[in-house]
């Protein structure tokens, strides 16, 4: 995750090879779930060889981490309303309807399962915390210099993230006045 | 999990058959991690057949949610200090030696990855759910019954479990003062 987009310019063959590889990922993800099939297998459908993929992502590890980080920012990308009430309800809601939606345990078993599969997965985990943390910390900042008095983002992550991923994870459901609540009793 | 001592006596068949097939698990677990062998093997290594497995637990899934129950009853059985202040901190405490233990990830790993099995994961997992749910309410009552004001037990998961949870599955670490707050955060 260290500057990714690095060599990139839009529309470029490294943006096309980009999204043939992810797209190939996503494909695979569907058909078989995460880590069920191997970075050749992710080459031979996107039509790129697997040096490409390699040289670009260095781990399948660090590809899955990469698609799932696109996907969590294409789907609950960090809002923007003007208000640290309105982006800290928005962004829990988008978090309760993506982990319940089709896929979305799917995302967070995989963030899990990267850190069962060695030095790479936890590298991948670790990149993908770390990138979403820094996008959280700054929606916090944007409220603190309007004036606002925002709680820490790791007590976002304890006491609204962290209970929504184990009431899904455990099978418990969650309902939009739920989620309202976490927000409110950290408020 | 219902009456899963229905038919055992202690130190008969039964209970002979439940340990070495407890043991075979925990042995395989410790070799392939969770999830990487088979019913089959599992009973060749107990020395039992393959049917008395499936008669007794119905299913890998619920054969690994037994195991795992067991163990964390072993491992973290709910407390009874006689405050509920004591209580609460001894049971966090023991929770968190358990998770950042070198098996511990994988239990939990274990709970979430039974959801993605199927039905039959599914029911296992809400099993070692409501189990554990069962025992902590116990806890609770006793402390209502000494009139003390417990929290519910939900809170208790949310506000308590559930980071601890989070922030070992996403590699962040787990301090003694770090556990200790989030109960005082809750009482």
């Amino acid at each position: 995750m260290n500057e990714p987009q690095r060599s990139r310019r839009p529309g470029g063959r490294s943006a096309r090879v980009g999204a043939q590889v992810h797209q190939a990922v996503t494909g695979l993800i569907n058909e078989r779930g995460y880590g069920n099939f191997t970075v050749g297998e992710v080459a031979a459908r996107a039509g790129v060889a697997d040096s490409s993929v390699y040289r670009r992502w260095g781990s399948l590890e660090a590809l899955l981490s990469d698609v799932a980080l696109t996907r969590l920012n294409a789907q609950s990308p960090m809002p923007d309303t003007g208000s640290l009430d309105g982006d800290l309800r928005t962004y829990a809601a988008a978090v309760a309807r993506e982990i319940t939606g089709p896929d979305g345990l799917a995302l967070l078993r995989l963030a899990f399962a990267l850190a069962g599969t060695g030095d790479q997965g936890v590298q991948a985990r670790d990149a993908l915390r770390d990138e979403r943390t820094r996008q959280l910390r700054s929606m916090l900042d944007r409220a603190r210099e309007r004036g606002e008095h925002p709680p820490d983002a790791l007590d976002f992550l304890d006491h609204v993230l962290a209970p929504m991923y184990i009431r899904v994870l455990f099978g418990m459901g969650l309902s939009p006045e739920y989620v309202d609540e976490l927000v409110d009793r950290l408020l």
